[in-house]
């Protein structure tokens, strides 16, 4: 079996980490695997860097960050296969020259285009563990880029994508994608599989343990995944395409986020092109817009409810504030206790009592919906913010979701 | 003009310094000039990296060391292009990737091959200044290596070599190449020139302004070399091939190296091949023999006495000791309290009387000499380690080679 293995910054972030590491790959190593490794940079090394590069010039070019980044993973990379050689086995490391990783240009934000699997196959072959840098790339001048965000995740799906490997696992400080959040719902239970559109919705949600755009590429090329824990030897979750719906129920679970607020604009002209307006301004400056609610107002006019994080509320308040002419609007209102509330399931689709299910386990429990927007495998619910753990067990113990 | 500029770490170790560094690079790149910049890695960086790598693996194999040490110099450049850009001015970095300074696979130690100039002349074409890692390459599998001691200065010279520079400047914590060193020779002057020839020996002699490799491969490819300080704008020493002899002395400079201890191998059978055995046995060992001397003992047998350095010295006794029977040795001594003192000079080839003098001055200061070795332009003496600075200060005063 050839296994890509990624592991983040906080599993390499000491020697005794780096050991941890190199054992668990060694494991599947002397099994007479393939085994590819995809590291990031060791613990707080990439906030490092970027605080000394922020004392030297804190406009400093894109292109020079990512020179200086790329030091991260090599160091780690450099280290894990030394760890490897200590406890006995070949082990070789590779950054993103040695391997051709392609990218564009996008300095920090790159987009890996190809990579080249000949050096790796040929290292492999020569009974060799493979230890990757993460999160970055070449571009067409040979220069070195980042991959921003959810970086070395992607690196390990597309390296997996390129080799046709049999899994990649991608190791966290939680052991599997859970019914909800533990720390919320006790009874909450891990999923052994969820499919690549339900990891994707909560991921969304905020439950963060795999970037979007990992899992987009992993649906994209088949890739699959495993989230797994490097600190114990638990089963973790199978991210597939094809999930067996015999054997799992409706609803995979449920998943809050926090970062969200309303803003109503009220009392619009009630002519064509008004909403488009709004939101393209919004657009414009980079806000995203979530759930939207178009109502009809008093004398005619009408009321354009919607969501954004909590994160762009200023910003989309004084756009609206500096437009409300053109906008044709008398007013406009926000509320920040605000939260979101999803189910998330594949099986829902064909299910049409699922949202009233949803709805009655609130409604039992006292807890209002303000707004709802719902997705083929998801329904989301806006609430007060102080409802929201409430809300969370309501729902999960509707679905019966917990564990025995 | 195309001007190579060469910085150690420890003009580079802090924000401080690397702005410093960052505008002597800017005056030149004012005044018109190409600016090409090669730069080690900060402080202590190497030092720590190699810390850090002794602590998982004592053993680690040299590949993943230079893997890992390529990162310090990879960091310097980042940080320099970004202090450039603070100040206003178009830099890039380049690591030994993107240069492509080819080298062979010898890692710790490896030699540059080849240096592809294109990438930084259509750098220099864009009108950038050019700051690239020092003391690194590439080998034939796109593997990174490390030049080992003097590397940084060795990149810097041969960069100049294949840029067919106008100047080299190697900017060091001393202000040049001195008559003789100024902390045991007060009046010791800066020479303002000095033959490629003569350099090596002031390097050979432990003035380390230099590495001796880079001295070579400027010598090789006729690289004009500055050696001048960081801290100050003085003009430096011109390393260079022809040194006008009409305006300079006999003698550049004295030197000493206490590095170095005497071992006598007695009454050795007078056969020939002894020698031999015995030498082809030190350096089958890696042990260097410097100044020779071979005499005639009692009873028709033959004594023969060298000099290794002192850190040498163990390794030497001990294999004298294991081969003393098959030297026909009778016995050995060894002396470690002696040191070389030399003069060189590319002017004293053509001058006979120039030893004599010497001798005379060390006599005249009752400074006994033990042996002597001899080369075209140095004439190095072994005398007693107490008696050192007298008798550089003596030889120094012999030639006049002090400061009006």
């Amino acid at each position: 079996m050839l296994i890509v293995k990624k592991f983040g910054g906080s599993s390499v972030a000491d020697k005794e980490r780096i050991f941890n590491v190199a054992q668990r790959c060694i494991e599947d190593y002397k099994k007479g695997h393939d085994v590819v490794v995809v590291l990031s940079a060791m613990g707080k090394t990439t906030d490092h860097l970027l605080a000394q590069a922020a004392e030297i010039n804190p406009a400093a070019s894109k292109r020079e960050l990512d020179m200086l980044l790329v030091t991260g993973e090599q160091v780690s990379v450099a280290l894990m296969a030394m760890a490897m050689q200590a406890l006995g086995v070949n082990a070789i490391s590779l950054n993103a020259h040695q391997v051709m990783m392609h990218t564009n240009s996008a300095y920090g934000t790159a987009k890996l285009r190809r990579i080249d699997s000949m050096r790796i196959r040929n290292e492999l072959d020569a009974g060799k563990i493979v230890v990757i840098t993460g999160f970055q790339g070449v571009n067409r001048k040979d220069d070195m880029t980042t991959l921003g965000r959810g970086g070395s995740d992607t690196t390990a799906v597309a390296i997996a994508a390129a080799l046709h490997a049999d899994k990649c696992e991608i190791y966290t400080d939680v052991d599997g994608v859970y019914t909800a959040d533990p720390r919320i719902v006790p009874n909450a239970r891990k999923l052994p599989e969820v499919s690549y559109s339900e990891m994707l919705e909560f991921a969304t949600l905020g439950a963060k343990v795999l970037h979007n755009r990992s899992v987009e590429l992993a649906k994209k090329y088949g890739v699959e995944l495993i989230v797994r824990s490097s600190m114990n030897h638990e089963e973790g979750t199978i991210v597939k395409e094809d999930v067996k719906l015999m054997e799992r129920m409706l609803v995979s679970g449920v998943a809050a986020d926090e970062n969200t607020a309303r803003i109503s604009v009220i009392g619009l002209k009630d002519t064509p092109g008004i909403a488009f307006r709004i939101f393209n301004t919004l657009a414009k400056h980079n806000i995203n817009i979530d759930i939207i609610l178009q109502s009809v107002g008093r004398d005619g006019t009408k009321d354009i409810s919607f969501t954004v994080a909590k994160t762009d509320l200023q910003d989309a308040l004084e756009l609206i504030r500096e437009n409300l002419t053109s906008f044709t609007a008398e007013r406009y209102e926000y509320e920040e206790d605000v939260a979101k509330v999803s189910i998330i399931g594949a099986g829902m689709t064909s299910n049409p009592g699922v949202a009233a299910r949803m709805f009655e386990a609130l409604s039992n429990s006292n807890i209002n919906i303000k707004m709802i927007s719902t997705s083929e495998i998801r329904i989301t619910v806006l609430i007060d913010q102080a409802d929201v753990k409430r809300a969370m067990r309501a729902v999960h113990d509707a679905f019966d979701l917990g564990a025995e």
